[in-house]
């Protein structure tokens, strides 16, 4: 591909489908689903067929920034668009488009969803080189179509017309109309007819022909994002970020298919032949794994005693085990803190559930998969974990891992015992004026009021035991986002 | 009751029934299934409504000893007997008999298991009383019967013929015939007959008489028992214990139904009223429990939503949550480290589920609920619990939770670094020669070789961290069991 064409993923979603194995803290496109690799990382790797990885960005939102860049460790952390909140598509891809263009005024964009599932990588490779090549002609915003393969009433359709060009052994079509999610009825129309294709979520156009587009049909957005360019040109800081947060704070939410592709006049499609699936239920696990000869799907430490057409999914690389008997047609998923045991023909309907829970204020039960066993919670951080063995009327007392290169900032103004006690690593201990290297046995009070901070050069583990105070645990909880912050760009 | 009369509970049990809530190492006896105390803790209470905690004696296996010891803090240790192993109920009623009369040789023994549920208290005290009173003249064996209120066939019936002599408002009646677990067509003419009763497991008799009986009809038991009274009579210490693992290992398992009550002439049963169910399967809960408008029994953290007729058991205590969505009839058990969905018509089959774990080599999920999470590993243990937040190449990091009154013994012997921190509780830390109070912060690095005891006053936290040494880490783990040992009587 040309050296102006990049490749945008786009890593947002709520994690409510794959629910309790997705969160809010770690929506699908984290997810393992098939393989060893998450769909990001899958995602990622395709990219790399197109385009080297500097030129690889993907979107995810601010919390989901350091856990992007665990799981790419190649991806330049500078290709990380930070959204401050979620807005659909098409602000996410309007955001996008303004950071390349900061870049690269000439960039053309092509659009990967991070959370689908793709085979046939060779003709993806093409497909996409042929869309880059005709979005970087500045005339037509490409979209990718899938050839229906079932009456899927999950997806968006797209109707084409008459070739309007070839590129690379692929036709380039009109597009003669957009249909949200089907009716049943309509959806076997759709598959009998042959002139409809899926609407993948994959896109190529130019960032320039974008913006204009933007402009003519949202030009609340559009407007909206002049003011972050111009933040940005200024100087990608903290004054950037500012302008950021509260200009996209304020977008509409909206799609790009509803917000602009379905309104816009320069649409065209390219049919493609590969194998696509969005994932976009429990229920999906069946195609893209191989079911055992009674139809059950297996995942992590699952084992099915008479049972059929199950989907069971273990909590994987823990010692937890999922046990079926008897039973058909069920969904059952274990985590570290909640099993869902559903029909799995209601697995597209998760909503329900998670609206239930909120009802009933289980809320965090959506947000973090925390663990918590007879007092011993684990809590996964940006920068490590936080062990919380004990929580009493007395002392919390918790075990904090520390990932090298991280560090951890805390002032606990109240506390009136604060000890640490290190087992292992190597990094510097600063104590109000003073500095100690941190070593496997250094044990130290704090007194109340010192501020102190915790630099890891080596992965630190210590202990820490403080009288609690909830304003300060809340402190330390957050204090990593907010000392490294999250930018654009 | 009369000063020789003594209580028998009988609290053996292989846990699998009621699997993955119990497990080997925690049978059904030790669970809350209804309200807030155990069975045996329900049995126990029970049994002081007919003879003060110093005449009731629990019958157990060596390992749960301390376990029934913490649930029955008003029981005289003295009056626990330990079994070395599972042998059936005449082995264990044998031992019992012999234990009693050692201390009373013109001992009554009323007879309870452990893990049934009863209602209609006086009832149930006025039947026991009836039967204390009949087996203390010395001529029958007294069984309780209870009137049959469905076609059970997992129950054992008893044809009961002519009154044999009145006591207390209760008839005692003659023994027509034992029949075990009769067919479903049987089951429903025993129902309707009315002269058949449930063979609830509760009994009276004489410890001689049965002795005299057992030696008549199982007489290779009563042999090994007269060698086991020689031993205690002798001195009931190591000696003892030793004769005991000997001659009960050596017995044959058998109950004493089958080997006993159905062969022997000197059987009567008082026909009861009182509300009793032997808890047999999990599917037992919706008897003992109300289940909601939509025939759901939650127990623990447990949402239903659209779900019918389940059975959904959460962790409780816990924060794990347990959620159904649009099942029907299904048994879901959620332990720290199982979770089990079962048809629920198929609760009394679980023994199917624990042989095909067997075959798999995932027997430890019979045994211990061990929890471990993403490397912390909570062990209950008799003085209190291990939380193993950290098992390295470098180190072994450990909370240790040691319950007050309680000490822990340990020799690291080539530890190379062990340091210890206290946060909370009060007792006393031997070093070698010297002995430290125990107090919050006090944080001691213990030289290799060196005798230490932790010995605590008021419940004891502390982190130890040691470099990992599995002879070490065993020794420390059993320190316990072998300081305190087991013993019967």
């Amino acid at each position: 591909m040309d050296l102006h064409t990049a490749v945008v993923i786009m890593a947002g979603g709520a994690g409510e489908r794959f629910w309790p194995r997705s969160r809010r803290s770690f929506p699908k496109q984290f997810l393992r689903l098939s393989g060893s690799r998450s769909l990001l990382q899958e995602t990622f790797r395709r990219a790399l067929r197109l385009v080297p990885a500097e030129r690889v960005y993907v979107v995810t939102s601010f919390r989901h920034r350091d856990l992007t860049l665990r799981q790419l460790p190649e991806l330049p952390p500078g290709n990380v668009i930070g959204e401050p909140c979620g807005r659909d598509t098409a602000p996410c891809l309007g955001l996008a488009a303004a950071v390349l263009q900061a870049r690269d005024p000439e960039a053309t964009m092509v659009v990967l969803p991070a959370d689908h599932l793709v085979s046939g990588e060779e003709r993806f490779a093409s497909a996409l080189e042929a869309a880059a090549r005709v979005a970087a002609g500045g005339r037509w915003l490409v979209t990718l179509g899938i050839a229906p393969t079932r009456p899927e009433t999950g997806y968006g359709y797209i109707q084409f017309g008459r070739t309007v060009e070839r590129v690379g052994g692929w036709e380039v079509r009109a597009v003669r109309r957009f249909t949200e999610k089907p009716a049943a009825e309509q959806a076997l129309r759709f598959l009998a007819s042959g002139d409809y294709l899926w609407n993948s979520g994959m896109f190529a156009w130019k960032a320039s022909l974008f913006r204009r587009l933007l402009a003519e049909h949202l030009p609340g957005l559009a407007a909206g994002l002049e003011r972050i360019a111009a933040a940005l040109a200024a100087a990608p800081g903290p004054a950037y970020l500012e302008v950021l947060q509260r200009e996209y704070e304020a977008f509409e939410a909206i799609s790009v298919d509803y917000g602009l592709l379905e309104r816009a006049g320069e649409v065209v499609v390219i049919p493609a032949d590969f194998g696509w699936d969005d994932v976009g239920s429990w229920s999906a696990l069946e195609r893209v794994a191989v079911p055992d000869e009674r139809g059950n799907v297996l995942r992590g430490q699952a084992v099915a005693v008479d049972a059929r057409d199950c989907i069971l999914c273990g909590v994987e690389g823990g010692s937890r085990l999922l046990v079926a008997y008897g039973v058909t047609g069920l969904l059952v998923v274990d985590t570290e803190d909640v099993v869902l045991v559903a029909d799995k023909a209601r697995s597209a309907t998760l909503k329900q559930v998670l609206d239930e829970l909120r009802r009933r204020g289980l809320e965090r039960y959506l947000d973090d998969e925390a663990v918590s066993v007879r007092g011993a919670r684990v809590v996964e951080k940006p920068w490590g974990r936080e062990v919380w063995w004990a929580v009493t009327d007395r002392y919390v007392g918790k075990i904090i891992e520390v990932r090298s290169g991280h560090r951890l900032s805390l002032q606990l103004h109240r506390a009136k015992l604060e000890t640490l006690l290190f087992q292992r690593g190597t990094g510097t201990l600063t104590l109000g004026e003073r500095t100690l290297p941190i070593e496997e046995g250094l044990c130290v009070t704090i007194p109340p009021g010192t501020v102190h901070r915790v630099e890891a050069e080596s992965d630190v583990v210590f202990l820490e035991v403080s009288t609690p105070e909830t304003g300060d645990v809340v402190r330390l909880a957050d204090a990593y986002g907010r000392a490294e912050g999250d930018a654009a760009g």
